[in-house]
């Protein structure tokens, strides 16, 4: 079952169908109107520029996210803007075939990369300042952590996008969905718990491994088990 | 003491007075070369447009980026990138004025603004692309984990740049170097020390504070210090 596409989808379609053809800049409106059986009035009607047709309707995507966001009742900042910025992912799946075709178009027309990078940056603006607005009272280190927060979802989100775009991907939902969650843990305190109220966290540096320890440590503090986590710490394997 | 201005400096100085006193759509090239008491020939030797005057000679920037993260002796790829990136803020503190009567105009010419949104995007991914190839062998979660690097180091970077812009920091090079120093413990192994190869953390659920249970576990411990870190871990204060 196929719905009936709409004058818009109509329009896309011979753009795209136009541009493969002959290229991006040989094509005219006139050219895609015509492609479409449709005049260039009714093109001016639904887009404002041959650009217009290519690219999804980023205003309204960044109205519907700033709804959402608005009306989110999640615990964190971060975590409210990690749910919203799907919505430019579904649209994106949503599109299914238009948006691989824009992606192949934007990484050969340089005029339309620039304004792909741009579209980015606009998000990256809203979620920076619906973070920022949130912490306003955290101290002035907040400013440059709302800033590193929207800089990962956004990087994040595009990421797991490209992936899906370039055939990479066959479940770019559970992947942004670990994104997401690989960005969560970036932001999270350290070494926190589940309950971290009564938790007490101690690093010595001793030669001694963890097992031979964990008796007479047990021991000291009155029977308990280690709730949260025992591990030895190696040094990392970097960044 | 004062050099005398390059024909280039003399070129970008006579443009923004221009830009001030007529607005930028209005100044010609013509207009620009005249200010300079220079003609347009000269300019076109300089510069290939009048937006080219504007901004600082990113191609040259991000050579020598690239020439010091080749040349880079750090043990990650993220601390060199941070190292790196500074490049560019004190090549803008070195500009001095002009950066600033640039940060103005790009501010209200949105061609100008979209432009520069796009030199901010190469630096990303110059920094991605270099992150991803020493992290190459770190399975398939590096090419996220460079992605977040590069995006936090430049978000961080460009944080401070436009404090420094805006005449809201006084000291930016300290406060770039205090903005890396988060953006490298962000993406820190969790509770690692300077030296961690022999550390053990084991974290346990007490009512006891930890005042009280020092003595008893650095006796259990052979008498060692806590040399890494000892803290009571409170639930965060959340993103």
């Amino acid at each position: 079952m196929t719905r009936k596409p709409s004058v818009r989808e109509r329009l896309a379609q011979a753009a795209f169908d136009l541009f493969d053809e002959r290229g991006y800049e040989q094509a005219t409106i006139e050219d895609i109107a015509e492609g479409a059986g449709l005049s260039r009035a009714t093109f001016f009607r639904h887009y404002r520029s041959k650009e217009d047709v290519i690219f999804p309707d980023h205003d309204l995507l960044l109205r519907q996210i700033g709804d959402r966001l608005r009306s989110s009742n999640h615990d964190t900042a971060l975590v409210a803007v990690s749910d919203a910025v799907r919505l430019v992912l579904l649209h994106y799946i949503d599109e299914g075939d238009v948006a691989r075709r824009r992606y192949a178009l934007t990484s050969t027309v340089p005029a339309l990369r620039g304004r792909e990078i741009i579209s980015v940056a606009r998000y990256q603006r809203l979620f920076r300042e619906f973070i920022a607005r949130w912490m306003a009272n955290r101290g002035q280190s907040a400013p440059l952590r709302a800033e590193l927060m929207a800089a990962a979802v956004v990087s994040a989100h595009n990421h797991v996008l490209r992936r899906w775009l370039r055939g990479e991907s066959l479940d770019p939902v559970q992947e942004v969905n670990e994104a997401m969650r690989q960005v969560i843990a970036l932001f999270a305190p350290p070494a926190s718990g589940p309950d971290t109220a009564d938790t007490t966290v101690v690093a010595f540096r001793t030669g001694q491994s963890l097992e031979d320890l964990l008796p007479a440590l047990q021991q000291v503090l009155g029977g308990q088990s280690p709730a949260v986590a025992s591990q030895d710490v190696r040094p990392g394997t970097g960044n």
